[in-house]
């Protein structure tokens, strides 16, 4: 059976095209982590260019950080057309139980388009999950975390949302959660400074996105290596931190880890049990 | 009585949330510097979704910078809602004086939203003080620098402004001024280099609104204490410059030495007096 | 006769206003890298403000990667004030070829503005020759790409479109050709891994609007010298990495080799021939 590594390399030979309906603020870094890592983006979010751009691509990130009402309709009638092509779909969505206009946009999409996954911080997926929520922002409410102690708890959450969307949930924190509704991957990598980086989870979607369209018949799979990609990225990112960096250049540590990130390097480094 | 340096303490301790209505050009920047000096950055800036986000935070930055029909109708409703709660609410006058556009919009932000804080360049405070100006794009006009020869008469001007808009007015360039009308801060941290990075003034703003967020009894003080950490920060990161660094590289080490700045460091390295 | 060397001596002398219209995903790299060319950058595409801001400029950048409605209705208003005005106009294509809308806006744009210097990609530049292409997302179709055995025909493509719109007509790529329609310069400057990094061609675009705009007499040999300035400092860039570097760092490295470029460094390193 093949490992999680080997998504990796998939990636790197297949170079998926990645159509990004994305926010401004961390759209830089998506578009160069998605390079970083085999993949190669385009960004494209009006209404009238989303559909075309989205044909010639293999898979499609949404993200609604920083969502307007023209990029709403564009997420739309590209999630619709990304559907129709069958290729693959993620939902990030940002800050989800943090407003009416993003938990509804949030809600109406996971009813109208099928995504292949479902990646947020717990506190949006408990949005999405519950209908409401109480996100901090674009950060996860410490009452929601998933911790060692409610770790079964979680466990059963997420596999339980999972099947009921019929898609992969990925729940990332400092422990992340990644399930299909029947197996649930455990994930330890990563480091508590990424938190002081804007933007790891939309990386996190974008290269999610790249992974699971080079390896389309291992979603599941995919999904959890890219958890482990952007995790151990973040341990090998701080290792290189010398004295007086910060978070700024931990984010350029980051995305190089994730350039010269290979099959060898994460399935050395890969920390996950599956439950 | 505490010192600037407590300021930056306080923001730490109390990891203020800020609401950020801001240009794309900077505004990654401005998301890691928020996160660098201890705050939590969320950016939203349309009309159906900023009364809910600004309603979570405890701050609103507001910079016209690539402002647009839609943005400035949400810098309102904004600004509206953060102050009915009594929340710190700053704006950055981006390019008031470059455009009718801007200097207008501008001047409504001014009559109908009351700020803690108005920080911009020489040109832009001039073009709020006086109705018009000339700003050069997003730079000062060289004819409008505050110099050590119009110091006395540039400290006038920005305690009448002050005294006039009933808030605090923060000028930044070669030498600061941060007044609010009874007071005046003159500060000479900085180095002239920073003027070659984008958005060293949109990153102070989103610091500064941290600052007064985080420090609601002494605002003037903590305004001035985010401009002495900005202008710190160039310093230190200057320092760490090596042979072949450029502006690029200079931007990383700004922020990475926000993101180590502590009250210590800053009380040793403030070069200000109070006029 | 001046050297392509000169040019970027007159940028640092004149340190031309560049107004930009571009998009959302490298405009801070775009910014940044006109600050470290000598040129001042300012970013405005509202169609209420563009024709202020561009009037106070000397060079327009139309990009029209992540294009929308408003932001084309921008483009055109700010096109035609330039031309009024007698500015340097530049045009980057980006995606014609991707999609119908990116298509017909490229095709409408030279249409109605007449621009000094249209770069693009090989498959870019072909779809505005053709009317229609098969450009890959924001990347040339390799089977397009200039390559030392199409390299006459090449050429003579380059040159003949030039003459026909009367225009400069730059590609970039592995081999660079930047036309008037009379001569063509054959830079081979630049190294593959500059592809790694996300907006490299829109950073050439800006430099090359300040090239243009600050050598108004010498606007072929100045767009030259911006493509040379550009794959010069990828290969100062790379020189500098490091093991473990990856694309991140080497976006920051390339930034400050331009911002350390001087007319010495570019005539000894410029790599080309005039055909």
């Amino acid at each position: 059976m093949s490992t999680l590594g080997a998504c990796v390399d998939q990636v790197r030979a297949n170079v998926p095209l990645v159509h990004n309906i994305t926010n401004y603020v961390t759209v830089n870094d998506v578009a160069n982590v998605l390079l970083a890592c085999g993949g190669s983006p385009i960004m494209s979010d009006d209404p009238k260019d989303v559909e075309d751009i989205t044909s010639i691509c293999g898979g499609l990130n949404i993200n609604i950080g920083t969502l307007n009402q023209r990029t709403v309709e564009g997420m739309f009638l590209a999630g619709k057309k990304a559907n129709e092509l069958g290729h693959a779909v993620l939902l990030d969505p940002v800050g989800a139980g943090a407003s009416a206009f993003r938990t509804e946009t949030a809600l109406k999409l996971i009813q109208e388009i099928k995504f292949d996954v479902i990646r947020g911080n717990i506190s949006e997926i408990k949005t999405l999950a519950l209908g409401s929520g109480t996100t901090k922002g674009v950060d996860a409410d410490v009452a929601d975390a998933v911790t060692e102690e409610n770790l079964d708890q979680s466990i059963a959450f997420v596999k339980t949302f999972a099947e009921k969307m019929g898609c992969i949930i990925a729940v990332t924190g400092a422990i992340d959660l990644v399930s299909d509704g029947t197996k649930c991957y455990v994930i330890r990598n990563g480091r508590p400074e990424m938190g002081k980086i804007t933007g790891t989870g939309c990386q996190l979607s974008g290269v999610m996105t790249a992974f699971i369209t080079a390896n389309p018949e291992e979603k599941l799979k995919a999904a959890a290596a890219a958890v482990c990609t952007m995790g151990l990225a973040g341990e090998i990112g701080f290792s290189r931190m010398q004295e007086g960096d910060g978070n700024s250049t931990y984010r350029n540590r980051i995305i190089d880890a994730i350039y010269n990130m290979d099959q060898k390097t994460l399935d050395e480094g890969a920390k996950y049990e599956v439950r």
